[in-house]
């Protein structure tokens, strides 16, 4: 028997039962939209009774597989008005996982007042009251419940979730116990603060996680480990581990596809100032021991974190990666990594999306509350958010909300959610991504950099509108299968080149779960997601005509190819059609 | 030939040109409608330079036909993101139809600041700069036009038009120049205002509008006018003529189906204080000459509208309605007459919808922005609005985007429109006309409170689901067409219980349009209208998903008669099914 642990806020009971056994073999993004998709009236309102939040380690986490820890949120998002499903790395997953769930379905919402935190360990799972951490910080929360909760791995939300803000994300610890990981996408956090759970604490090691057929599972693990240990971009030394993601800071700027100054320019005057070569360089030079090559959870491969030390060399933030980077760097303008620190810092610790976050400054300095490039005001209007005045209520609802208070037309959204790191006018693929992915403009919904960039698995011309149609499918449906198992996203870039890696992958889930999944069948369960998610999002009402890029980016060029985004809707269509 | 104006604000070029033939015997919302489905991209950016507006008095507008003083505005929502005809009683239709235009086309967008007026006179069409109208209330504006323009009709957008909230409507003068009347509903002001367009004069009398076939129209303008004179509701001395339509105030209290408290209760203690009964005592009380049986525009037989004076007697605002009264008293739990008509003039004079600012006030009541019962609290968030700060940002973007602003649940809109004053719970057919309208929660767009409520057209239980949806479609159809025709809906009280009034008034039209129009071509072009509108709003985005009421209002129950809305979704889906 598998199960699941149901939290019924309304009536404060928490209760395990069997998982719908259909869905048994699932784990990560394909169990929680199965669950959204079977449970959640599409039409409910997001912050309402009738929402529900779903947690789902992977397939395989828990394991000793590879870069496996992450955790997958969904519901039905206040950001979008559709399904969402948002994953972190953080050790939560593993633990959750330990603990012999396969997921925790939040529902209902309780009448009175107060805040509860849901804890798991060997003795059950009880809600307990934690009034006490209304309006606390992500970092003083987290502070707070290891009090209690020593040996437990923690998730939470900031006080932008308990006031509802459509960018909140769930934040989750880190190995070191910092509150930095993030399912930061889609405003599931202000779905967790509606039901009034500032908390899900779980013990550690609990159980262990035992694949059925360990022998299959092991020589996977072997093949898939080296594969990651093989690839340039995933090897220990390699890029994603020396730089972290901002490596790409540098690499899409000479492309002429990091969106600049709200997305009216591809290239970015401060992108060596701001590029993952000069904050390791800085990093060395300031000191921080292990601040580069960190992992966000324990068991990774790749190793893609990092810690950014104030210039004395303590600790700063984690972490500075590529899209908050740019988000809240290229993006408004600003090229100061101390700004962009302290930016991330504030995200971190109220509990907002940094993408999200990023993208609504960009709007907002159009509206003109600050000036691209001021970094200071830049900051001042995060702290608007964390005071909750109404500016700041305005801005933690993030980018296409903004857009709308103050009649801003150049929006960079797509059903509402803010466009992450990657210009769609200059990188086509990944356009169509954003524009058609169940998830509104979301680049790990599809991420055709790897062949549009990076040459990693093949090589498509960014600026061209050929094959794009097929390529961001393809990725989109693989993408739904691995964010079900588990694995980071990341470990894609050597299973792209490295059919043996991809093929120990597979063992490890057909290990770990008696299946004969082929790679024909990653396809095929992909798209089964996304066909359950795209049938929830039609009856909340989004259609293909919701698969469109915003307006202006169909009549404004972009520099310096002075391209527009040029697929035509009825290509668009053809994505699912 | 027929003609029409284009206004090309990119170009700042006013060009004449033949109407299409095939639109040439529409008028009002029929040719608003047409126009925008033509020429709008459905998936425009409403603020942005593709959306465009368009002015279309009524097929008899400007001859001796009683009470036809409308005049359409439509173009594509930033309230609803779908298609929008918002219609006024003002004699600037009348002269609007006497310059010999059948539509005022204004599209694109200036690249440079300033603000700017369309001139229209016996000379021609000019744009004319008036840059020192900015940020000018519409009382202001239209002071300091007429020292210019003494002898023409006025549109104007107040300064929440300029600054492109949502809620922000088209003002046009009454026949004593009060800045009063009202395309308010759907933010058609903040497309003006993205248009840079402060204003429309148009001279008056230009020329005669002639009917085809006078004997004709003679024949039935006479039937028409008698019908109206004879019919309780519409006549002399009549309801809505002396005690205005907040007539309704008690009659809908006593029905249960006021809603009070933003939409959680259905009768209103303070109903007495606030009807039309005591509006009329205190009028005459307080000395006000002529105040009661105001008309909106010359030749109205009706005369619902009225002055509201001060205590001493003096003018305070025009005009105190039924739905203003409502959306800023009742449903604010406010009962205070005086403070009622000070919010309605702060609206009047910034430039808003009052019952989407009712409404919106409500839910900010709802969200502790003030208490409800407070009406000086509601009056200083008002003038948060008129200082344009961010609190006022959210809420002069309307009702539902106040509730997302403070992650409210109870959130009375359909398609992001305020619900005006008549509880769908309560009564079920006017629901339905909300929820299944193109236009979001309107009353005006198939007011079944006739039968349901004043036993006009036939009975029909309010609290009973039976027959609702055919009842709503048949309202809805026939809406669209009297909405072409330049006639108050107000005279289909009349036309609904006298067949020789319903004559009267096809032979106005077929007078004067030559076309042999009979009851039944009514719902035939009235269904043709709605077809075209529905098709812009699919393309738009808007489903059948869209077609639902607020969630709570089936789940919570309405006091005192403790119902939900209760009409399943697949019989709303009926109505256009």
């Amino acid at each position: 028997m598998v199960k699941v642990l149901r939290v019924d806020m309304t009536g404060q009971k928490v209760t395990e039962e069997e998982l719908d056994g259909k869905f048994e073999k699932l784990g990560g993004r394909g169990l929680t939209s199965m669950l959204v998709a079977k449970e959640v009236d599409p039409l409910c309102h997001p912050l309402g009774p009738n929402n529900k939040l779903v947690f789902a380690p992977g397939m395989v986490t828990g394991t000793a597989a590879p870069s496996s820890g992450r955790i997958a949120v969904g519901g039905k998002s206040p950001l979008t008005g559709g399904i969402k499903e948002s994953n972190a790395g953080t050790p939560f997953s593993q633990s959750l996982a330990r603990s012999g769930y396969k997921a925790v379905i939040v529902e209902g919402m309780p009448e009175k007042d107060g805040l509860w935190c849901l804890e798991i360990n060997k003795d059950g799972a009880n809600l307990k009251d934690v009034s006490n951490l209304k309006g606390k910080s992500t970092g003083d929360t987290v502070k707070s419940l290891r009090k209690s909760y020593d040996n437990y791995d923690i998730s939470i939300i900031g006080p932008t979730g308990e006031s509802k803000m459509a960018s909140a994300g769930i934040c989750f610890n880190d190995p070191e116990y910092r509150a930095s990981r993030y399912s930061g996408r889609g405003g599931l956090g202000a779905v967790m603060g509606s039901k009034k759970l500032k908390a899900i604490v779980v013990e550690k090691k609990i159980s262990k996680v035992v694949p059925k057929n360990e022998d299959l599972f092991k020589i996977g693990q072997k093949k898939f480990v080296e594969s990651l240990r093989n690839h340039g971009v995933t090897k220990p030394g390699g890029t994603l581990n020396s730089y972290g993601t901002a490596a790409l800071i540098n690499v899409l700027s000479q492309a002429g596809g990091l969106p600049v100054r709200n997305f009216s320019e591809g290239v970015f005057k401060g992108a060596d100032k701001t590029s993952g070569e000069t904050i390791a360089e800085e990093v060395k030079k300031r000191g921080g021991k292990g601040m580069m090559g960190h992992s966000c959870s324990p068991g990774c491969v790749i190793q893609c974190s990092n810690v950014w030390p104030k210039k004395d060399g303590t600790e700063h933030v984690s972490c500075l990666e590529y899209e908050s980077d740019w988000s809240l760097g290229a993006n408004l303008e600003v090229d100061d990594l101390d700004e962009i620190a302290e930016m991330i810092d504030i995200c971190n610790e109220i509990g907002i999306d940094t993408i999200e976050a990023g993208v609504t400054l960009g709007v907002a300095m159009e509206a003109g509350l600050a000036k691209f490039g001021d970094g200071q005001g830049a900051i001042n209007l995060l702290k608007e958010i964390e005071k909750n005045t109404a500016l700041g209520r305005i801005l933690g609802n993030g980018a296409s909300f903004t857009g709308k208070a103050y009649g801003v037309v150049r929006v960079p959204t797509v059903k509402k959610q803010g466009m992450p790191a990657y210009e769609p006018r200059a990188v086509k693929g990944i356009g169509t991504t954003y524009i058609t992915s169940t998830m509104g403009a979301d680049h790990t919904a599809g991420y055709t950099i790897a062949p549009e960039i990076l040459s990693v698995g093949g090589e498509s011309d960014p600026l061209s509108t050929k094959d794009k149609i097929e390529l961001s499918k393809d990725f989109q449906v693989t993408t739904a299968f691995i964010d079900s198992t588990g694995y980071c996203l990341f470990t894609t870039f050597a299973l792209l080149d490295d059919s043996s890696g991809m093929e120990g992958m597979l063992e490890t889930i057909n290990g770990m779960l008696n299946t004969e999944y082929s790679i024909d069948d990653v396809g095929k369960l992909g798209e089964e997601i996304m066909k359950v998610e795209r049938e929830f999002n039609e009856k909340a009402g989004i259609t293909k005509y919701h698969d469109r890029p915003p307006e202006f980016m169909r009549y404004e060029k972009l520099p310096p190819h002075n391209n527009t985004f040029d697929i035509p809707d009825d290509e668009l269509d053809k994505v699912w059609g």
